[in-house]
């Protein structure tokens, strides 16, 4: 061992003791006779002190020392004239006696800080010397506890963790698949999952009761800021059991997360919304719950009055930011101006203060009586102060989400969405199908196995597009955490979805026959659920984009700059795969 | 939830209970006017009762019930007359009072029972009937428990598990790689890597300190019986650290296995070899320690005298196998037999009994005195009723190899290899190069990045061939469970490294730049090993190929045959991708 301590555990109760530390130079100072040494490693870093007066050439060397050298150096703990309150070792410092060089270290290319001076780029191409930064280095210890705690909550209630194969089949349906040639069954290719989905469903027919996994996912689509082209899922399912039981496990493992990683208590039951009220009341499957600022439909008291916006609208909708009467023109044409970007898509805004009197001043004053303009106020429960915002569109879905996205920018500009607070909701009773415009059909909005909810298998015959799935979202803070369903474990009610979708019994049987012809020996009800880990972690670490808490990630071109991977391949090794690569313009 | 117990739970002292059970039926007993069902989960096997008296119309039910339709049963627990103390629920049986069928099943392709009558091919076929029957699932169970202490162990040592990313570049020393294609840098290639053992030695250069992860890897070799191309390492790798450190800890966490998974107190420190020790030995660099037989060179004793097999040898070795001095002509033979067989190699087999009054009667007793041969068996410390094997051969290492097997095979034999005994040691002092006859250079034993011995870095210059390495691996019964190494951190070192490895600086760069560039900034001293997570399950398990503890294996020509895969792709996928299938005999 080449050291007796870490530098973040030596306290006042260790003065005196010899000890030996290793870590890296964080920094040099030279204060008359003295040089002092930040020496860093993962646990903290503990002052090192060389005097000039006990060892002149000693206190030389470590005035040569630069920064990020790896040293080890052997001393007395002692206690510090001036303490250093911020930091846990700020009560001690080490007389030096000793110093070894480990390994010297180039100037690295920018600051290793908790704010570096280095962009995304430079930082990504040295990530190991990013990570060596406290901020990104603490993300990877919270995933690595939050894994641990999941881990222990679901052995804790009989999950059994069972590793499913990456060289799977390919499925041309969803997102596109990342496939891996074959040398041993030349022109044939596996393909990486997607995600467990069929396996853990086989699990549950080979009777595993509870089985969960954390577990590397791919997809290759094209990347956005919170998409990965490797992700990690903690993908879980249950045999004999109903919506209910999933969701109070996975509610309580929720909550054990948040109590052991946050320290917060969550006392109180999620709210379940339905689906339907979440796109009705916050335009969005996924809405964003740590404030208000709920939809309120004013069809019925906008519409008639001669103003044709409104007048020949399907859908008008505010929403009341409590003390922003006082936003100026300015701040208000932004608005506006926010709304009206192509990625959201209004064509216009309409603002109403309420005055401190009472009175209501709006965008349209000339079209609406204060009469009507009072009857909005009450409508969106607005006192003075207060400022109502409405779209409205001939869409009413699309509008929703137009005013959705209005309330999460007044919502951030108001300071309402503290990530240190958290505001989870399961959202229930999705619709079972979507209709695709591009396929002119229903596709599954979840995937073909999903089970409707029972009330509304009468529908299936004759109003598919009601039907309402066992499905359900975990979401937090608007982001939508986990999810997952109830699957269809009887072969008729299959047989029936697979129709209602379009495919031909031949087309199942060929895309999904082995997980069909499974379920002829015996499939059990069951059902489960899957949580983006990246993305939990993420939220936990109050993070904007999932790649800060990924050890080694991606770059949006798909790229790993530090390992300057994808790469050409050898002409070695396309022979050995017996394929080619074929330039796109050469393609039939 | 669909019942309120498991089949595995109930006791007498639930006897009277109104319980609901769901489950499988494993079999139907009709006994006069009674019926009996076993009904069966994860979690055991309950007895249900049908009465026809009480309700002839469910009697009747379950009369038609067949194996693995899954059903649910309503009813009051109660004590049986006739109690089965071989069942944790033998005491109960469950009087029906009503019976749900959830799901039919067909007559499955083979006996879902301990002992089942299905051949292998069948059996991954119908994987998921197949892990219904215990001695599969206690396997998967066993793996869970398996990687629920590896990780609370490591947590507890301070370990932080980082998942490395799955797509990686290739590297094409080495075995091959699987490779996949990109979309969004056409022509390119990701690979999936071999291990993490880069990115691990870039944590340490990040300060991790101490990192594992439980992480499938990926090789495209020919399979064998204990080989997947998919498999799961236990990989891990400490900073500031020595050779005996990582052996503590790790020494650590084995005894923590043996004691938490099979019960096993093991107490002494396990045996340090010396890879020399292990190769003169025992003719293994991982040697079964359960039994002695150690050999016995005999060069001194039994050569020049006449018998020129022996008087030609450059080695000539014996084991002693206690009390098989019994061992008739014909399985003495068969012995011979087995050394001769192409994949051993061996030209003979020489004998010598030890009888009953000490005399010693041997295949080659025309060349050799009595005298001799009690020379012998005094080196060979054999007594009355023992048997001594001879091997010779005229290169040293390859004939202790045979004589290996053939220790081996006796130690089988005689029911020396016990699969519920264990003996563990670490193998150490691996030379740090071998000789490649087909590259006709030094190759590195473990990889270029294993540290030399501090004692034989001056041969580097003078006899390399002679260095050797701070690399160990831990043994478990025959079985090379995991095994790491010291890496260098010192980049004048690893320089050397490359050239006498023959690398130019140049190709030292392009293969592995991104690692030496690391080191430039401050690199610590670390060092780590790899398990083997599903040969570590198997020798638990007592299983003789690591298939039987993986959900979903591949067979030998790398297929799953329960998926299909892999299989070929559509051109539409093949096309996004540019890449073209190329029949062998069209490539240049």
């Amino acid at each position: 061992m080449f050291r007796t301590n870490t530098c973040g555990e030596l306290r006042l109760s260790d003065a005196g003791k010899n000890v030996t530390l290793a870590g890296w130079v964080q920094r040099v100072r030279k204060m008359g006779g003295m040089t002092f040494v930040d020496l860093r490693d993962r646990y903290g870093i503990t002052q090192i002190v060389f005097n000039n007066e006990l060892d002149a050439a000693l206190n030389e060397a470590a005035n040569h020392l630069g920064r990020e050298f790896v040293i080890q150096v052997k001393g007395a703990v002692s206690e510090r004239t001036s303490k250093n309150p911020n930091m846990p070792t700020g009560d001690i410092e080490i007389l030096a006696s000793e110093l070894n060089i480990l390994n010297p270290s180039e100037v690295p290319p920018f600051t290793i800080e908790d704010e570096s001076d280095g962009g995304d780029d430079i930082r990504m191409r040295y990530r190991y010397l990013d990570l060596r930064r406290n901020p990104v280095r603490r993300n990877l210890e919270l995933r690595h506890r939050m894994t641990m705690e999941v881990r222990r909550y679901l052995d804790s209630k009989g999950f059994l963790e069972i590793e499913t194969p990456m060289l799977v089949g390919s499925t041309p349906e969803g997102a596109r698949d990342f496939v891996v040639p074959s040398r041993m069954n030349q022109g044939q290719f596996y393909a990486l999952p997607q995600s467990p989905q069929t396996l853990k469903q086989l699990l549950m027919v080979a009777g595993m009761d509870r089985y969960f996994q954390i577990v590397k996912c791919f997809r290759d689509e094209d990347l956005r800021a919170d998409r990965q082209p490797e992700f990690t899922q903690i993908d879980c399912e249950m045999s004999f059991i109903e919506q209910n039981d999933i969701i109070e496990l996975f509610e309580g493992m929720a909550k054990h997360l948040f109590k052991e990683i946050r320290g917060i208590e969550l006392t109180e039951p999620f709210i379940r919304m339905p689906w339907a009220d979440a796109m009705k009341y916050y335009g969005s499957d996924k809405p964003d719950l740590r404030f208000d600022m709920r939809f309120v439909e004013l069809m019925d008291t906008l519409k008639g009055h001669g103003f044709s916006v409104f007048d020949n609208a399907d859908y008008i909708g505010g929403i009341c930011a409590k003390g922003a009467a006082s936003y100026t023109r300015k701040q208000l044409d932004a608005l506006t101006e926010f709304v009206k970007r192509p990625q959201i898509g209004a064509k216009g805004m309409v603002y109403a203060r309420v005055e401190a009197d009472g009175n209501v001043k709006s965008s349209v004053d000339k079209f609406y009586s204060q009469e009507v303009l009072q009857q909005l106020r009450a409508e969106m429960n607005a006192g003075p102060g207060d400022l109502i915002l409405i779209l409205s569109g001939d869409d009413a879905m699309k509008t929703r989400k137009q005013l959705c996205e209005l309330r999460l920018e007044m919502g951030r500009q108001l300071g309402l969405r503290d990530k240190d607070k958290f505001a989870c909701l399961w959202v229930v009773d999705f619709p079972m199908f979507e209709w695709s415009d591009e396929e002119q059909r229903l596709m599954a909005m979840h995937h073909p196995f999903t089970h409707p909810k029972d009330e509304d298998i009468a529908l299936l015959d004759t109003d598919p597009a009601a039907v309402r799935a066992d499905a359900y979202d975990m979401v937090i803070n608007g982001v939508e955490v986990g999810g997952g369903s109830i699957r269809i474990h009887d072969s008729a009610l299959q047989a029936k979805m697979f129709e209602i979708l379009g495919f031909t019994p031949e087309k199942a049987q060929e895309q999904f026959g082995f997980l069909m012809n499974a379920f002829k020996f015996g499939a059990p009800p069951h059902g489960g659920l899957a949580y983006g880990l990246d993305r939990w972690v993420s939220l936990f670490a109050g993070l904007d984009s999932i790649r800060d808490c990924i050890a080694f990630p991606k770059n949006n071109s798909g790229r790993d700059v530090m390992l300057d991977a994808p790469a050409p391949l050898d002409q070695k090794q396309l022979d050995e795969l017996s394929i080619a690569v074929v330039s796109p313009d050469r393609q039939a």
